[in-house]
C-alpha cells in the first residue's frame, strides 16, 4: 500500500512516522526539497498543490490521495476522482474545510450550531450598517477560502471597515462570510476519524488555548463539563456522517453562554489532536492513514491522567535549534517534536508533549521544555516555568 | 545535526522515526534499495557496511555515525575514529559485540559472572574430550562473530562433533567459543542507554521467551523478582560503564540456579526492548539517538500496568501483508510495527505491542494481532487467542 501526501508540511512528516511503523509506504507532493516532510520522505514530488503534472504524477504512484492542508485545487481532485483516483477526504466532503462559506450553508441547513452569519460572494453588495445592526458590532469578517491559524479573520468596528475588508476580499475573487462576533467563553476542538464504510471514533474533546487565533496549548483534563464534552463530540460525529469525511476531521467551536457553535473544519490531523501521538492509545497521524486507507481504526483512550501539549514558535531572538533542543530534552519525560523548520520569529516549529498524573505538573513540564526551544511565553497565559 | 547509520534494517527504519519526530536528519548506508530503512529514508547511500567509500562517503555527510547491526568493520572504523569521525558506539566497545571472544575475555578479567568458556583460536589445537570433560557435555560452541538470532551457535554431544563444528569455524578462519551448556531458568536482557559523558539510564530488566534462539515474546511485568531484576540491571550498567559504550546497549543474560551469567551483548537498539516504544516515555530508539548526539537522555519508566511485545514471523503459508494487517488492526488497542520485508516463512517482519493493565489480556491482544499477521504459533509456547 502506498498513501500520497498533496502537501509536505509537518502533518505529513508526522503522518510518514506512523506509515512507517505500519509498513505503508508514502509519497509527499512538496513545494519545495526543504519542506518538512520532503526532508524525511524517501519518494518526493516537487510540485505545488494545485500543479496538475505534480498531483498526476503523485496519484500515477499511490493507492489513495490524501493532504497535508487544505489549499488545494478542489476542480482538479474532482476530475481525478471522476477518473478513478482514490482521494480521502472526498471532495464532497473536503470542499466543507476548503470553503467556510460553503460549510456555513450545508452545515446550517442541517441544523448544525452556528453563529450568526451572512454570505457575500464578490460584487453582492450588500447593506453593512444594517447587517451590523443585525450581527452586532465588531463584525468578524473571514475569507472563506485561504485562511488558517487567525490568518483570513478580521474583525471591524464599523461599516466603513466592513465595507473595505469585503471589498479587498471581493477584488481578490474571495467569497467574504461575515459573523456575529460570539462570546466566547472556551475554544473547543472535537477530533473524529472516519472510514468510507461509515465507522467513526473520537477522542475526547479538548480545550484549544489560543492567542490571536493561534493554538498554544492542550491540556488534558481541561475544564469543559462532561456534558459540553459529549456536546461537542455529538456535534463532530453528525458532521463527520453529514459531510462523508474519510480520515481525520477536526470540528472547531466556540463554546458560549448560549452553548456550542461550530467555528470551522479541518479535514487532515489538526493541532489540537498532536496530543494523541503521546497520550492516546492510537495518534491522530496512525488513524488518519488506517482511515484513507480503509484499514480498521484504533483505540482513542487517554493513556494517562494528564497530558499537556505545547506548541513551540520562533521568538524574537535567534536561536541554534541543535542547543535548543540539548536544553528542552533535559526535561526528561518531554516527548519533543521538531518540524525541521528554521526558526524564525512567530513560525510554528514544533511541540511538546508531557504525559503524566497531574494536570499542572505536565503543563508545566511541557513549558518548561516549550521555553527552552524558543517559545515565547504569551502574555495573556499564566505558565509555570520550572 | 545529522546521523549517520551503517545498515537500513527494522532498527535503522525504527530510529528515523525517532530521528524524525526530535527534527534530526539522517542518512542510511543501505545493502540494497528494498531495506527496511532505505525504503523510509530520505537520504540512502547503497553500500555494504564494509565497503570503504560508503562508509566514508556516509561519514562526510553525517556529525555521528552508528550502526543497525555489528557486522561491520571493525578496522575500517577504527581508522575512521583515527582521522577523527565520530563513531558512537566506539570501536573500542563495539569490538565486544563484534567478537564473543573478546567479550569473554574483557568482561571476565573484570570478574563478571560468565559460563565457563574456552576461546580456540583458529589454527590452536586442543584435548575436546578433556575440554568436554571439565564444562560438562553437551557443549555450546559459538561463532565469535557473525552470529545472530541462534545462528553461528551449535550444540555439541561429543568431541568428534565439536571438533567437526571447531574445524569448520576455523577453517572459516572464526574463532571459537567453547562454552558450558548453562542450565537455563529464564533468559532475560537488560537494557541501558549510556553517553559519552557516563550518564547511564536503565529500562525495566525483562524476560525474553525464545524459541531456538530467536525471541519470540516479552511480557511486563514478568516473573522475575525484583533481585534477580536489580542484579541484572547492575550487571548492565557495569559492563555499560567498563566498555565504555555510547549508546543502547542490551545485555543479554541467562538466569541459573547459581545466578546470572552473560550470554552476550547488543551494542544498538535491541529486539527485547521493542516494548518500549509504545510502553515507555522515552523508547530505546529515541534514546540511542540522543546518545549517540550527546543529548539528555529520557526518562525510561514504563506507562502502564502492563505491556505485552510479539515478534512477527513468516509462516509457511503465503500471506497478503496488506490483507493481514488489515485483520491485525481489528485488535483496536494493538501497536503493528512491520518493517517492510516481504514475507518467508521464519522471517522476523515485525512486531506487535499491546499495553494496558493487565500482562494476560495485552499478552492476548499482541497475540492475537500477531498470528492474524501470520506468526505460527511455536509449539514450545502455550497462547491465548481472541
Amino acid at each position: 500500500m502506498r498513501v500520497g501526501i498533496i502537501g509536505a508540511g509537518q502533518l505529513a512528516r508526522m503522518m510518514l512516522e506512523d506509515a512507517s511503523a505500519l509498513g505503508i509506504a508514502a509519497t509527499v507532493l512538496a513545494d519545495a526539497p526543504d519542506d518538512g516532510a520532503a526532508q524525511t520522505c524517501a519518494d518526493v514530488i516537487i510540485g505545488a498543490a494545485a500543479d496538475e503534472a505534480g498531483v498526476r504524477m503523485l496519484a500515477s504512484r499511490c493507492d489513495v490521495l490524501t493532504l497535508d492542508h487544505e489549499l488545494v485545487d478542489l476542480a482538479l481532485l474532482s476530475r481525478l476522482e471522476s477518473e478513478g483516483v482514490v482521494v480521502h477526504p472526498p471532495t464532497e466532503a473536503l470542499r466543507f474545510a476548503v470553503d467556510k462559506a460553503e460549510m456555513r450553508r450545508h452545515l446550517g441547513a442541517a441544523g448544525l450550531p452556528m453563529p450568526n452569519h451572512a454570505i457575500l460572494e464578490p460584487g453582492e453588495a450588500s447593506d453593512l450598517a444594517a447587517l451590523g445592526t443585525q450581527l452586532g458590532w465588531p463584525l468578524v469578517i473571514k475569507a472563506a477560502r485561504g485562511g488558517y491559524d487567525g490568518k483570513g479573520v478580521f474583525v471591524v468596528e464599523d461599516p466603513e471597515a466592513a465595507a473595505a475588508t469585503i471589498d479587498d476580499l471581493h477584488r481578490a475573487g474571495i467569497t467574504a462570510l461575515v459573523e456575529e462576533a460570539v462570546a466566547i467563553d472556551h475554544e473547543l476542538a472535537a477530533l473524529v476519524a472516519r472510514r468510507a464504510d461509515g465507522q467513526i471514533v473520537a477522542w475526547p474533546v479538548v480545550e484549544t488555548a489560543q492567542v490571536g487565533g493561534v493554538c498554544r496549548e492542550v491540556v488534558i483534563p481541561g475544564v469543559l463539563s462532561p456534558e459540553v464534552a459529549a456536546h461537542a463530540e455529538q456535534i463532530a460525529r453528525e458532521v463527520a456522517e453529514l459531510v462523508g469525511v474519510v480520515g481525520v476531521m477536526a470540528v472547531e467551536l466556540f463554546a458560549t453562554h448560549d452553548g456550542l457553535v461550530i467555528n470551522e473544519l479541518a479535514m487532515r490531523p489538526h493541532n489540537s489532536g498532536h496530543w494523541t501521538q503521546d497520550g492516546s492509545v492510537t495518534s491522530q497521524f496512525e488513524n488518519h492513514l488506517r482511515a484513507v486507507l480503509g484499514l480498521p481504526l484504533g483505540a482513542t483512550e487517554v493513556t494517562a491522567a494528564a497530558v499537556a501539549s505545547i506548541n513551540v514558535f520562533g521568538g524574537d531572538d535567534a536561536v541554534d535549534l541543535d542547543e535548543a533542543l540539548h536544553r528542552a530534552l533535559a526535561e526528561p519525560r518531554a516527548h519533543v517534536h521538531l518540524y525541521g523548520k528554521t526558526p524564525r520569529p512567530g513560525r510554528k516549529l514544533g511541540h511538546v508533549t508531557v504525559v503524566g498524573d497531574n494536570g499542572a505538573e505536565v503543563r508545566a513540564a511541557a513549558w518548561t521544555a516549550a521555553v527552552a526551544l524558543g517559545t515565547p511565553v504569551p502574555a495573556e497565559m499564566e505558565v509555570e516555568i520550572r
